[in-house]
């Protein structure tokens, strides 16, 4: 996708090395950074260089690769897998795709695994690059439906970042979006700014404009009052992880939008890889919700006038945070799942029935 | 109340001055400010200096009193009057005030007309002091009730600053959390940071905190997830325009607070003095909301590592944004009123209970 005109992927492998594109420093600044030890990739992951459930899966497939080079030794190979699935507890597709890859290399003599690796790794990159584009496909005839009857733009709120800069190409959310306007639907999207990261304003609404996709990003508050006054037609969000029941787990505040949309009757969609369903747990108070630092809350980072980056303390001094990262939207409140295989009811019906 | 251990109220009179607590320097600092004429009210109240239905409302008050001693003119008095109106369009009671003020002075002579805005002013004040101190009485019984059923810490989520610093004394909101507190029952409160401006955050947080109260900051985003998992005993709000019906215009984001506590049977109460009924609009659709400037939403202050105020711009630089400052949250999702004169039902019929 494009950045200034250029077009990127999220992660690639040049020369032994993991290239990604630093995300705690956009949108102020775009920073091309070197992996080159799965010590790297899991700081990476675990300071949030790389977000997203697909990046995040790609970023630790990748660092299994980085971890045979840097040492081709069994134990440290599984270690490194131990290290990157414990890097974020609670996206499901890290461990998919560290399971995958440990799967493939099982039994697999010193001489071949790295080629193994490596070609395992890409197929994990370019399987989701696929699925992204199928999402895409088949999002696109919702928002298409939508504006057929509407015969005007087409206006779409969505949560976080489950854009491109969370996969490696196309997104999840935004993979209809994209796909609606290269279609010359004419669409506008409402972005969560997405506290406390703002991954919302700096990611999505990022992303959006280097596609000229017109956008506005609002406060996570802002979302009520523009269903209850008829300027959202509908919701489009991702998900960390997906229950075969339905239910789905994603950031923060997804929550509050699914009511939101349900108390106004807005379609509220979820977009997903059918890599982050996570076919075992049934109840979502089983889900580990990750509690990041507080100081992701009382601290924020902008540029000043100077254009430098800059933080600075938001908080009282002597007040005390607390910083939940994910929330559950109960399956109920969820129109429909948007997957690489086609769209389904939010139930463990729907999701076999594409699936199983 | 308490500041650094000294009482204070958020507004005075003193030697013809109007003296504030400038809000939009807390909690980062505590800077006493002087308005000596009706365009620095205007201004305070258009800059959010001062901010919060009831302190508004006592500030245009006091604004005539400076009117008055600046030009004792009656076309200057009408035009000032209009303009204090004019500086912010959904607070109910800063039109109460005015007419209020107006209305004493109609036809009252040159000579005893400074007199007479001035007792006029004073006794809003008090009046106002007066119902936050009832409001935080007839709370009470609620919270002491929740507490004499779970025997343990109370949990009390609210957004914004429906606090002291809101009105004269006590708040609304937060009064019977103050009169819980004193009465020695264990309570904590959940602060929604509430963006754009952090009010929950920068005076909600900062008020409790020089009272002693336990409270932790968390992001609007946080509070369905909490509810989700019972970390949520009931919810108490202020508002800035409540309609006869029952319906209520608070503060962005009330509306998804109070849908969540509806999908989890957590009680929600708004507080009110009646100053904020609005007995004339009946349907919230013809509510003004106001859309205040997207700067407040892509700029953020804060203290850099030198303790210095510091404004940074947080969104990407070519992104819209829009800011629209209430929400409306419809009768059916609040549990109760809890005003001056008891707690009633939302509704009409609740309303005219207690106060036609």
């Amino acid at each position: 996708m494009k950045i200034g005109n250029k077009s990127y992927r999220t992660i690639w492998f040049e020369k032994n090395v993991v290239k990604i594109i630093d995300q705690t420093k956009l949108p102020h600044k775009f920073i091309i950074k070197d992996l080159k030890t799965v010590k790297d990739a899991i700081n990476a992951i675990k300071t949030m260089e790389v977000r997203g459930a697909p990046l995040i899966g790609a970023t630790a497939a990748y660092g299994l690769v980085l971890s045979i080079i840097e040492k081709n030794d069994l134990s440290f190979l599984k270690k490194s897998s131990e290290d990157l699935i414990a890097s974020r507890p609670t996206a499901i597709n890290l461990k998919w795709a560290v399971d995958r890859m440990m799967d493939k290399l099982s039994g697999v003599n010193d001489k071949d695994i790295l080629k193994i690796a490596l070609d395992t790794a890409k197929t994990v990159v370019e399987e989701d690059v696929g699925f992204c584009k199928s999402i895409g496909l088949n999002g696109l005839k919702i928002i298409e439906e939508i504006s057929n009857k509407k015969k005007d733009v087409v206006n779409i709120l969505t949560h976080c970042n489950a854009g491109w800069l969370a996969t490696i190409e196309w997104g999840t959310a935004t993979s209809p979006i994209y796909h609606a306007h290269q279609k010359g639907i004419k669409v506008h999207v409402w972005v969560d700014e997405t506290r406390p990261r703002n991954q919302g304003a700096n990611l999505t609404s990022y992303e959006l404009n280097e596609e000229g996709i017109p956008n506005t990003v609002i406060t996570d508050n802002a979302g009520g009052i523009l269903m209850q006054r008829g300027q959202v037609d509908m919701c489009i969000v991702g998900t960390d992880r997906t229950l075969s029941n339905g239910d789905v787990c994603n950031k923060i505040g997804t929550y509050l939008k699914a009511l939101a949309a349900k108390d106004n009757s807005i379609p509220f969609y979820v977009a997903l890889p059918s890599s982050t369903i996570d076919w075992n747990i049934k109840d979502h108070n089983q889900i580990p919700i990750e509690e990041r630092n507080s100081d992701e809350l009382s601290f924020v980072e902008g540029v000043d006038e100077d254009n430098k980056i800059k933080k600075i303390r938001i908080y009282p001094e002597k007040s005390k945070a607390m910083n939940l990262a994910f929330d559950v939207t109960p399956a109920k409140y969820v129109t429909g799942l948007i997957t690489e295989k086609g769209v389904c009811e939010a139930s463990e019906k729907g999701l076999k029935g594409l699936f199983k």
